[in-house]
């Protein structure tokens, strides 16, 4: 397969031949106020109804499309936009995969972007915090990007990184998210997830619960590192908190042994305690990344950890997938799955 | 130009051919926190910056793509998706008038959907309120959908109409909507602009300040009827309160004579007062819209209202667009683009 046609959203690319497109919502709860509704008294909530909590998921499939659909699974304090267009105005892994001929999914969480209809109000987070989030994120040491990073030193580009955020309208509730997900996945059928950051670990639960995950690909998950009960790692501190091992029934970690998984992280990543938060938060993250490659590995599964810069890959953020090599981590991808026969 | 192949997103119709796709945030304002930012302490807002009240705007360029492209804007309580699948399954009009060759942009207004992050919190509405909406939308009168009705009666469809409402995460600012919007009209260049419901009133005010909008089609616009000083219409009491016009001064009221105008309303609008707010609300807007036609042509403009039964049209509820007739709809609205030789 060559990737020439996919590092540019210029007119001069080859046109997407799309077999069909949509979207719908899948999942959630309906909650009710006992009573009888007036139609003469509309606003008044007696008798009426509330749908909430569901996912929102927005398809393409190609023309001659692979068996096997792409799930795109976004991140904390950002929705499906974020696999679009890239910050610096690329195409992102949206239209990368449907190019390389996969059918691709992106999902919108419960309570975020075009899924944001809660049953569960939460206060909209309006702090300042994108200074916060640009370390984080890694692009740099604000105000410095990262010597070598692999994000546009054009401050349009930034400007579109913090405009792409979008704060939840509910309460981050773990099992509201999850099921939505997997009801999305009964509806789509076999697929690979694909998940980032926060949606690593729901991911794993999404698929212990749902034998159509035919495989995991995860961009630096940020928490939900599950172990089985009596073999936790010990919890490891840091100046941005400490990580904590959620133990589970070892019966239900086995699910995480049936199909192939691998996990990716980027550059600027320190071995090495430090006091700059944005930092030591994926110190310890990947520590217990290859921890828990290395568990599940040893109950009999299929689990890669990819350091980006130990195989030659350099100045990758959190946010690998809309980078400026987003194209290079795409190939990564893809022959990861046509090593598993999952293309 | 037939329409053969708009009617079903079934595998067997003809694939779409998309010379470029993608999204990206504009307009909005930055709010900042003064102090130094401490990567020390960063959850602490002091330093920090907060971009909000863009506009996201998603878009789609078919091959061989017609001049004018069109800008959806949609209505109160719902976001871009709108215009994707119908409740019922089947292909929007974002997929229509990609497949009769428009470029088609999709707009997320400030704070709503995918442009949720606002800098201005408000309180997330979970009140149940779906019954009030069923009549509103004029679905039909609580529980009964209408005699004839361009509804399914499939419960899946009501569903699925229900779990596409996305509630504001910031205050209904009418100037924070228009300045996003008509950001988002700079930055695509000339085009149509297609409102609905309440992007109705704000479409009038971006195309007043915006000469890149040159047509405007409104889908039963429900608010905003702006009319030159000294030129008012009295205000219209109905049992879902008090239709007023909106005074603006005569020199802004004239850009509105300077393009064609479009507006289109459905079925089950009474022409008598009645006590159920969710019909009566029509017969007034009706009645305003009117008028409101009469006076830009009054002035030498070239508005038009339509309504559908009249064409005879009907069962179209408040949605037309996603109605089980809308190919029909875009053949009007396409028939009208042509007329205009905005095609």
């Amino acid at each position: 397969m060559t990737t020439d046609d996919s590092v540019t959203s210029e007119p001069t690319a080859t046109p997407l031949a799309i077999a069909a497109q949509g979207s719908f919502a899948v999942g959630g709860t309906m909650v009710s106020k006992e009573g009888s509704f007036n139609p003469r008294d509309p606003m008044n909530p007696v008798g009426q109804t509330l749908h909430g909590d569901h996912a929102r998921v927005t398809f393409q499939i190609p023309v001659d499309a692979r068996p096997l659909p792409l799930l795109f699974w976004h991140g904390w304090w950002v929705d499906s936009s974020c696999w679009d267009t890239t910050p610096d105005g690329r195409e992102g892994f949206r239209t990368l995969f449907l190019r390389r001929g996969f059918p691709v999914y992106l999902l919108d969480q419960p309570r975020r972007g075009s899924a944001g209809k809660t049953t569960t109000a939460t206060e909209i987070n309006t702090e300042p915090n994108e200074q916060w989030f640009f370390n984080q994120f890694r692009l740099g040491l604000w105000p410095d990007l990262y010597e070598g990073v692999q994000f546009s030193d054009d401050p349009a580009a930034l400007e579109q990184f913090f405009r792409a955020m979008v704060p939840d309208t509910g309460p981050l509730d773990t099992e509201v998210i999850v099921a939505a997900a997997s009801a999305a996945i009964d509806r789509i059928g076999p697929l690979v997830l694909v998940t980032h950051s926060h949606a690593g670990g729901f991911g794993w639960l999404a698929q212990m619960r749902n034998p159509n995950v035919r495989a995991v690909v995860s961009i630096e998950p940020g928490s939900g590192f599950v172990f089985p009960e009596g073999e936790l790692p010990e919890a490891m501190p840091s100046s941005n908190g400490t990580l904590e091992p959620t133990p589970i029934p070892a019966s239900e970690f086995e699910a995480l042994t049936r199909v192939p998984i691998i996990v990716y992280y980027g550059d600027d990543i320190p071995t090495a305690p430090t006091d700059i938060a944005g930092r030591d938060n994926w110190r310890v993250r990947v520590k217990m990344a290859r921890i828990w490659v290395d568990t599940i590995n040893r109950h009999g599964g299929d689990a890669t950890f990819v350091s980006l810069p130990e195989q030659g890959i350099h100045g990758n953020t959190h946010f690998a997938f809309s980078d400026l090599n987003n194209h290079e981590i795409a190939d990564q991808i893809t022959t990861f799955l046509a090593d598993k026969n999952l293309d």
